[in-house]
């Protein structure tokens, strides 16, 4: 492909960011939100995105990249906190070839444990008393 | 778990930092390197590291992390040109719940082609002169 297409306000996560649909927020500041994913491969699987408009790795600011890098960091130590977590799973897909389906940038940040393996992408949507629940854990343990 | 554990300078990332074991390299500067994975999932896979000692996300220093974020996007970039890509992942594991293999903090930047699943992790080594000219393929695309 050539350039990167140009990125479209419509998407889902952008609709978050203006209020419009609600999110499981775990972690918010000026320039980045983090909150759950509502089919996650595994518990307490959360998303960062930039608040400034970004499709995805190939078009975002590498100052709005390098705060998601940090915020992931800080959501994935609280997520080994908040769920006794053995590990963490860092994913960023940019583009349809990777498996990208919402095109402004996000992190995946999933927990993982020993011996559970990650459920598939897309498949299974989590009952949204679990994902509060969830995002309570990760948000006392992120102190936000 | 509890705390992450001590870095371990014997890692083979290490090496390579110190000029103990060779690689593809692909980048570097001051604070991180790129090289290319040997066993990759796709042609092209490289691995971006920090230069400081870190195990993985859990003890990088957040600088560290954020300068590896914006080299792995330089090389995505160079990666889609180099390699006439469609996408992109990133991924980064951490301790072995993630699958992590080596412990010193690496990001995986995997050039995607519709239609082109990822081989399987940890399972074929690539011939060296393939990956040497996919190396020279990304140096010339980052101009390094």
């Amino acid at each position: 492909m050539s350039a990167t297409p140009a990125y479209d306000p419509s998407n889902v996560f952008a609709k978050i960011l203006r209020g419009e649909l609600p999110a499981h927020k775990v972690y918010e500041d000026d320039k980045a939100l983090a909150f759950l994913d509502i089919m996650p491969r595994c518990p307490g699987h959360a998303l960062v995105i930039p608040k400034a408009p970004s499709r995805n790795l190939l078009d975002v600011a590498p100052e709005d990249l390098a705060h998601v890098a940090t915020v992931a960091q800080k959501v994935a130590k609280a997520a080994m906190a908040a769920f006794k977590a053995d590990g963490i799973v860092l994913q960023q897909f940019s583009e349809e070839a990777s498996g990208q389906i919402v095109y402004h940038l996000h992190m995946h940040v999933i927990p993982r444990h020993l011996g559970v393996p990650m459920k598939p992408p897309h498949v299974e949507m989590e009952k949204p008393e679990v994902l509060a629940e969830h995002a309570a854990l990760l948000r006392t343990a992120l102190g936000s």
